[in-house]
């Protein structure tokens, strides 16, 4: 009998965690597999980690290795490696992937909303509404017409392509920016190197950071970058909360490069009660919560079964993280987010 | 020589007045006519008035029908009669023509923008964030998808046919409530005669509201019909406030059946200081403002100019309020909003 397939999906967020109906279908859709559904907190989980030869969870802590003696792959259903990584991870010997492709529907809705909220004046209208005196001269100056217009989509990845089909519905024109610029071309979406970011940033209307996390990127977003943006840009964060110098955000909407700022990560998550962050009348922080989506676990259910008959197969996973000792090392989408 | 044109289209929200630009493109686009820009404010006005054939404005006061003696057509850039419309007027035996088809663009928008603020729980996130912790499990019930979920749209005429093309973009299936089903098929649509509303209201995620004021609509939305709506339905006014029943409204916000209400109008605009909707924590309010584009006015003088030589070649105007003493009547849109 083939080694098991542990499960680990449990989650406070519902849409994070499996329910039946999904272990049922991940059991129908691999009848010749062995998959045990387990949390750490249920009896047995050490014997399901002894036994399994596939993994799949949002988390693997390094103490968990030694006990995972017949373990050749871990898959996370995260888009991004910062959950799951570690150096022990990496010099395990076990393959690691992430997953990609589908946690982009709900972002790019997301920032579709942030665009919208902050371009008819709707969160300037919330905060204004309940004072005195009727507002529509104020309106005049929040309103911004999208169509023709900017959009530069820092990392431009999987997640950016769902980005960019969603803002050329408003009429944006795309900008996505990468480390190295791939060949391929997408319809609406000019790509940008990286080094010439300098270059098309004071054009945007709109900004969109979809980087990953990593020595590189911390505090990519600096106040180099936000005082050549705008003035009247909008920002929005759907990467890493670690990509940004929040005090030079601060400054940039203080000065008017940056008109309103749309943050679901920050660098700290929680993030502090007396983040100024917080107080800021045109900021609105959502709480990493642009991957909500009732549909999340079934999309990421189903590429997960896709990808566990690709490796019964022998056949290459994507988007693999470490390679392990028995993989062939394949780069990691360079700017996933 | 033919009678002037008299425009007088001076207005203090920018989005509405005509700049230098167009004036001069109007002229160019009507070389045969005399074309004079004017308003009340200016000298020469009534002299103006009283030469002139043709008038394109958004008012026209009944003291002003006995000066203008050679006029025989009234137009106006809005889609709806009531800033226009008098009795006189009606009975003066001038031509008067509304306008329709582009008012739609930025109010779809402007509806998608409301439907993604509330979806995502961005207003939500915005009236939370100030205040101490971490609210991730709070949004989990503020998140709302929308894929295969339902939208209905009362009085679904020509704004509502853009809202439901932007709200197919969104998953949403559309319903068109009209007093009168067209035969007309539109993509994505299933059109719905009004007396059969209550059976589609219940099962709505978004109700848009797009009604004419008039007699039969004043307070068409009222406690009878906000009852039978959501849990949690999403409604949304772009029409005319006065078919809603305000307190009705906060009652359904208070029951639950009405979940969040973007309202870009109200039943006196400016609405008092003192309006409870101003403070309900899940109202948004717009000023009026659905209309902001910098496009508007370049759409309403293309539109213009095209029915100007419509009616010097002698052909039938669209979108007849009142057919005058020369015309023959054809019926306003009856769901014109």
């Amino acid at each position: 009998m083939l080694p098991s397939i542990l499960v680990n999906l449990a989650h406070p967020i519902r849409f994070f965690a499996l329910n039946d109906e999904l272990r049922e279908t991940v059991r129908l859709s691999l009848p010749e597999e062995h998959v045990v559904f387990k949390s750490p907190a249920e009896e047995g989980f050490s014997e399901a980690l002894g036994a399994a030869g596939i993994y799949c969870g949002w988390i693997f802590p390094p103490k968990w290795i030694p006990t995972a003696s017949r373990l050749k792959w871990i898959h996370t259903p995260a888009a991004g490696a910062d959950y799951i990584d570690s150096p022990a991870l990496a010099s395990s010997g076990i393959r690691v992937t992430l997953s990609s492709g589908y946690h982009g529907i709900p972002m790019a809705v997301h920032a579709m909303g942030m665009v919208l909220a902050f371009s008819r004046g709707l969160l300037f209208s919330r905060a204004r509404q309940s004072a005195p005196g009727w507002w529509r001269d104020e309106m005049v100056g929040q309103t911004v017409d999208l169509e023709g217009r900017t959009a530069v989509i820092v990392g431009c990845g999987s997640i950016g392509r769902h980005v960019v089909r969603r803002f050329r519905e408003l009429g944006l024109r795309c900008i996505g920016v990468r480390r190295h610029v791939p060949s391929e071309q997408v319809d609406g979406l000019t790509w940008c190197p990286a080094d010439d970011l300098e270059k098309v940033l004071p054009g945007a209307a709109v900004v969109v950071n979809l980087l990953p996390f990593g020595p590189a990127t911390d505090r990519y977003f600096d106040d180099r970058l936000f005082s050549i943006m705008g003035p009247g840009c909008l920002f929005i964060n759907l990467g890493r909360g670690k990509t940004v110098e929040e005090s030079a955000l601060i400054r940039a909407l203080d000065r008017g490069n940056v008109a309103w700022a749309g943050l679901d990560v920050l660098r700290e998550e929680p993030t502090p009660d007396d983040n100024p962050l917080r107080f800021h009348p045109r900021v609105v922080i959502t709480p990493h919560s642009s991957t909500f989506t009732n549909r999340f676990m079934s999309d990421a259910m189903k590429q997960f079964i896709e990808r566990v008959r690709i490796f019964r197969s022998g056949g290459e996973l994507p988007d693999v993280l470490h390679a392990g000792s028995e993989g062939t090392m394949t780069d990691v989408d360079e700017h996933r987010s």
